[in-house]
């Protein structure tokens, strides 16, 4: 949400959370405590993490950039906090001023406060296949940057593909060397996925060849990277879901549920559906509308 | 074009083909030999033809539902055609106004006819996957329908997600099942991929994994199925020549002058822009734009 334009009502927030629990998604990342002075959008994070209580059967997080907000999201009643820091030098600075080390030093220390407040860590390496300033990133880099994570002790890794530039074999790479040189099991880790340029669901593929079972989407497509402004945002969940499915993966989503929540998030953002299961929405009943020339007596136009 | 509302100049296919040329793709589905009655944007189909021979180093084709449309086509001067019928009855009775069978005699005479006129034939199996009004189709059924079209003595056989329900999984069985009952090995098929649910990329991901190296798109992502309006519509080519290139395959294609066919292709459109490639053309040194929250200083805004 920190990319739509214009404050969105804590009230309508709390809908929208309200209508993705009930389709039965079973983990919502559901506000993010950074500082409001530069994320406005996020100025109700409290109010948003205090109401959560009332969904059943949903794990709640909420994202953390240091360790201030990660005591304000532990305060404001949350025990699953996401830390972020980048497998990219450049992109760590940008979107965190800090280096890469410094943010491992604060992850040590959330980790420790994690730790005795029986708070459930997971840590985001937002750029993790590639930088929108330094381009490819290797599967050695990421690697890297996972070891020094994991020896802080968080056991729960999300490589994420934050500007959608990642490819299938990079996703595949970097999960065997993470398997092979870490021993950190795929089925363990999360892969957070962006659909800049389409390649949302192909990437969700190579990733369940692998052995990967967890994936961040966004309900509506909402979201995306700054750096790629008009682009799609975060993979659409109710895209991943249809192809989940499709596969026979059991997600325990219902459907058509989702797709009422991604209409209200669409309705909510500032810019149009990016996604694709809402825009075929309407029942096969209702086709073909007036002006298509497929007829029932049949017709020379031609669908390959 | 058939789905594009309203007559597009005949100067402005020539252009639109002259950009996609000029981008380096192999080949060209230029026209349909339709019915003008019932497709009149293809009215136009033997003058744009006639002017293909201007373009050098392309291989144009054009699409041909019936024998009269394959005279058509042949009398305007082409040496390939692509006919095509459906792996499902229904959308064979609806699409062709014939049975399956009735769309096989055609076939053999066209065949007759190809053989005597030196063209080279390709047939396409609408409805491969999954029918909008049967449902899944099996890969027996489109193996049955390959038989009778490769008994018929035509090599060159395309498998079309004509409404783009495809999974990968359906893809990579019917493509094994093929070359395990037919004989047919898989860098002889073509795949005819839509996006109408995102699934384009996944699909071609999957079929490139059994050995398919021979794919449909549709610059900008022009096209689609009337029976899924609002929709996405066939595969845009830039999304998936972005990805063959990402994962090492040479397509021989100028990704930027790809852009500008695509640039051009949705201006002669009637709707918005479909794929996602042109949304990112904007260069990163212009980005990010004003109002981002990311700056020189970092910030909290976090992008993971």
């Amino acid at each position: 949400m920190q990319n739509v334009a214009g404050l969105i009502a804590t009230g309508d927030k709390l809908k929208l959370i309200s209508l993705i629990a009930a389709a039965g998604v079973p983990a919502i990342q559901a506000t993010s405590f950074a500082q409001p002075k530069w994320v406005p959008q996020m100025a109700d994070a409290a109010e948003i993490a205090s109401a959560l209580d009332r969904f059943q059967d949903v794990c709640f997080s909420a994202l953390a950039p240091n360790l201030k907000g990660y005591q304000r999201a532990v305060a404001a009643g949350l025990r699953r906090v996401d830390f972020v820091l980048s497998a990219s030098a450049s992109f760590n600075r940008k979107n965190l001023n800090a280096s890469i080390a410094e943010s491992l030093e604060m992850l040590a220390e959330v980790t420790q406060g994690a730790k005795r407040d029986g708070v459930d860590l997971r840590v985001d390496i937002s750029t993790s296949f590639h930088c929108p300033f330094e381009g490819r990133v290797t599967a050695e880099a990421v690697v890297r940057v996972v070891r020094a994570v994991h020896q802080c002790g968080v056991e729960r890794v999300a490589l994420d593909d934050t500007d959608g530039m990642a490819f299938p074999d990079q996703v595949q790479n970097a999960v065997a060397a993470i398997r092979d040189q870490l021993g950190l099991e795929p089925n363990s880790l999360i892969l957070h996925l962006h659909d800049t340029y389409g390649r949302g669901l192909v990437n969700a593929a190579a990733a369940l060849e692998e052995g990967v079972r967890a994936f961040d989407a966004s309900t509506g497509g909402l979201g995306g990277c700054p750096f790629s402004p008009g682009s799609s945002g975060n993979l659409a969940t109710e895209d991943l879901v249809a192809l989940l499915e499709g596969l026979d993966y059991s997600t325990g989503v219902d459907q058509e549920k989702l797709l009422d929540a991604a209409e209200f998030a669409v309705r909510l953002s500032s810019r149009p559906y990016q996604g694709h299961l809402l825009r075929v929405r309407r029942p096969l009943a209702l086709l073909p509308p007036a002006g298509t020339r497929m007829t029932e007596q049949g017709s020379d136009l031609i669908c390959p």
